[in-house]
């Protein structure tokens, strides 16, 4: 071995090799092929009661138009200054007010919105306008032109938050981001409202439709039908002793996620729920809709209350209870984990 | 050649082979490989107002109970003795009678039941009932245990007609027909009404539902939503000269049709629609839901009302005109040419 | 019931109905769907020592231009005046003689050659011919222009026999044929012998290269590359009670079947094989290669020996055995059976 | 605006927020969303004839058994420390010596061996052992068992050098590793050499085989085929203006590519060939088999020769000339952008 003949040490073999820009891969095998992952993402909760100020204050701080979208990111606190909630995805709070425009652009980035508070502001894609309500579920599916807006004080128009979800670390990973801007503020209004749902959410779609692409042709998943089936599925007895009762939301030209790279999640949680521990190789941020109670995640447990968002990294456990019938909205990265074939779940 | 040859004849050759169970292709090569298809199937309709008495007749021939499905099956004139409306599709108008039970059984035959009068009916398949209303497209997929029952007069019941759309031929074809009564008359009820709709209908799934087979998780697709998207439709401007607006019925599950064999269709021609010249390779049956106007199929022309029953055959030009505001509901062999890499079509 | 009423009998009723054309389902449902499949089909082999000479003759009686195809049917005994070997298959020795043309055209039957004596005709397929020698499977996918020919003596033509398998019954029964003549008796040849093999059976395909039907874009399966893989795999030790060794052709660009219709199958019997009872739903025809043995097929026994031709009707058990080391191919519908999820399979 | 408003600056509101784990999106929205990607990744090229001499030395720095596994890993000089050679690929050079085993394990990263020089060492991939010789592609996908091994020297073993390409990076960002050992430095030999490629190598499966994972059951893809094809498509005409002839290598049994995170090519361009810009969003590393030439890639100009690495980043153009005829074996994610519907191409 050359480390035992003088005068050739593996430090200096080290150095020689570095000059051609090349490393010893023995120095760093285990941690680059680990026995189960080391996620550096944390668990971690943001009360909704702490930041709401705040997020209204943003409304102070820079207009919409200004920030073109005006989000507080949350930023995992095992990932500071990466924007990133977990590896691949990203999680923001944000805010529009009466009679503002986010302006229309379009990425690759795919993003879901979930409305926090406040009703009546819409986001517009490809054409259609959808009105927000608390809980429903928004897509804005990559390279589709997308704004948002709120009608005035006058139109009745009320500050909206909601949660952004998007795989922009994902897209950043992959060195794929693409972004273009409308030329105007807010593209033109094609369609009206509800069409893309009268073509494709009743169970049926139009007889020459082709899937040319894997994002749902249905844009908005209103609060009242996912939570009309939720309950109606809990009075019939289904449960889980994990999930409660959990729903994916699904593309209904395919029967797969609504969009490539984010999976998305609404699950109801009886009063007295003890959930038991589960875990997988997708990272899941949740969002509260209703009702309280906690939340176990590694060695982290949190209270949770309606608003609060909080997150579980890769392969940590989590433990849910309710102590108030709870509705949760969740999301994660389990479609990309999936299609590479990486997906593993444990439930114990 | 041998036909040249004294005291050889190809009559003689033709027997000689014909012992050992061969024949000359070259005397039977057109007819076997034709320029284009040559449907014996005839175009065809069924007025209920001059059938419908005769259907309420076979409640007084025979009882559900002995006869196990109460049906008149209609027959296509252009194949007679066949039970079918197309080479693969089979036809029949089921009349159930309050009190009555249709016993329950299973079968490789997927079946579909299109609501033509009355209510309160119901069909069970796989421990849930679903109750009948008139427009209602229902499915019992291939070997699914199936039952249909009425409540008396006392709780209501009134007769009830459904159009039966089955496969019966396509499967004779394929050798492939198996069946079994269920031990009891009607299977038990092990879920809610509404149970599969909960889970399947709302452009959600059941979070670790898995596709194992091609049909439907979802087996009542309601009138009420299936005219409210037509109607949505027609009210944004959507319209085809050859269709009208026009919807099919999907598993959203997986995106594809209901049923692995069969398609159906739901479409709205506004009043006044002349529509323009339509064929495929696919054999359509049709049925009438609302309003009336006249149908051209290859040379033959009808006049149509609700609830009758019309059909257009492969490769037979439609051509469809609405007098008064119409809805058609409509089944055809279309999956079986799609997968067989078969389908055509052509608009004119 | 209308049958104890005095003067209105079960016979008037139908009567009635019939002018309606209508039928009772009650009187049928039985044969219509039945507990399990009764073939028409029967078991039978049609021994290559009885029959060669009459396919010699053939050449006698017509020449290939004038036949367009010069083919004896091989016609199911239980299915008479139909040319079919099972419902959906059609089967048929074909002979070119040195000098021969079998002119172009296309039709929206699938097509399979097996070859089973002679050798140096060659099948056009697309711009590209291939070669024929004993035991090659070749296809002629739907509405792809195809070809036959024959050097001549001088240049060292012999005659060819051949087994066309084709699925003519099953597309009669879809009304779906469409054919077309190439309007020369040859098609030009555009790309060098093997290239579609270069291209994509060596489980590489060229980079831009997508998947537009479903047809094997390889058109001919060498004999000599499927005896290598059975040999390897017999020495290897794999060995199937039932099967022997049994490998199935591929589409390698999909992995799927070579034609949406058809399956095709070589298998490896080692001498003194006692084979298991199997049976499915879909019809088979063999051909065998080299070896003999005995065949069961229902309550029917066979003696088999090279070139010999032989159908398994569906649910029919099969039950081989080979005296010598034998190869036999194989042809069959599953494809179909298993879009439309009507396979079923019974090993005992 | 609360800049505007005297004692309350941005700064203190982001102090604030950042307490809080929050930060403002309008801050970072364009780097975080880009208007095009912008890799840190760099064009860089690895000349064999300068690494060669360190390669062999490391087998005197380690054992390949302490090693483990005896790789440098090339480092791209724009993701310094990281062991990447791009965001989600890893290259190294690996070693192994007459007699040396790299002890079993198995881990949920893919990997590819490339074989550089020398021969007769071999792989072994759940139980069976193919042997490496220059030019072979082999895969040891995800979670299998592998080993490699090399024979002394007096049973004809020789230093034997590979590329390896793994998924190392991109699992890590998924937080998705696992691995294990095997309890032995080897594990049992099952089947023969070229048993996998008996089954499905020659455009057949076995007939009972179900797919069940997206990696390839053919684990060796020999140089001797590869060549074959590429010289007899480009004998053939085949020729395109950015690729020469260019094909990938599939999974035999789906078509797809041969593990779902890389993507794998082998091109051949005839001498004299100066090729046309084109780039795309995966990120493709490359190594020369045969023949010289240059290689533009983005602002870089790098000459080629055998065995020599080089490595394109996302959406950078790439240009290949070619002053020897020859071929150059090439990886990359494509499989991952495409899944995620990220793949974006541009030929200028």
């Amino acid at each position: 071995m050359i480390n035992d003949i003088p005068g050739v040490s593996r430090t200096a073999y080290y150095e020689q090799i570095a000059r051609q820009r090349m490393a010893p891969l023995w120095e760093s095998l285990h941690s680059l092929v680990p026995k189960a992952p080391q996620p550096k993402a944390q668990p971690a909760i943001w009360k909704y009661a702490q930041v709401r100020d705040l997020v209204m204050q943003a409304g102070t701080v820079i207009s919409a138009e200004e920030a073109v979208r005006r989000v507080l990111v949350l930023e995992n606190p095992g990932l500071p200054g990466k924007s990133s909630m977990t590896p691949n995805l990203y999680a923001g709070l944000q805010l529009i007010l009466p009679g503002e425009i986010a302006p229309s652009h379009r990425h690759t980035q795919s993003a879901l919105r979930f409305i926090v508070e406040g009703k009546g502001a819409w986001t517009a894609v490809n054409g259609e306008r959808t009105t927000m309500h608390p809980g429903d579920f928004i897509i804005t599916p990559l390279w589709t032109w997308h704004d948002h807006g709120n009608p005035s004080v006058e139109e009745g128009g009320e500050p909206v938050v909601w949660l952004d979800g998007l795989d922009i670390p994902l897209v950043a990973q992959m060195d794929a981001g693409f972004a273009e801007n409308y030329p105007e503020a807010i593209q033109p209004v094609s369609r009206p409202e509800g069409d893309s749902f009268a073509r494709f959410g009743h169970n049926m779609v139009p007889v020459r439709h082709r899937v040319s692409d894997p994002t749902s042709p249905v844009f908005s998943y209103p609060y009242a039908r996912s939570r009309e089936a939720l309950d109606a599925l809990y009075r019939n007895g289904e449960f889980d002793e994990w999930d409660g009762v959990k729903l994916r939301y699904v593309n209904p030209a395919t029967g797969g996620w609504p969009m490539p790279t984010i999976a998305t999640f609404m699950q109801y949680l009886p009063a007295g729920f003890k959930g038991r521990r589960y875990r997988s190789t997708d990272a899941t941020v949740y969002c509260v809709v209703e009702g309280k109670g906690t939340v176990n995640i590694g060695n982290d447990e949190f209270t949770f209350e309606p608003h609060d968002v909080f997150v579980a990294p890769s392969w940590t456990p989590v433990q849910l209870e309710a102590s108030a019938e709870s509705v949760l909205f969740s999301y994660s990265d389990r479609p990309v984990l999936a299609a590479l074939n990486l997906l593993r779940e444990e439930r114990s």
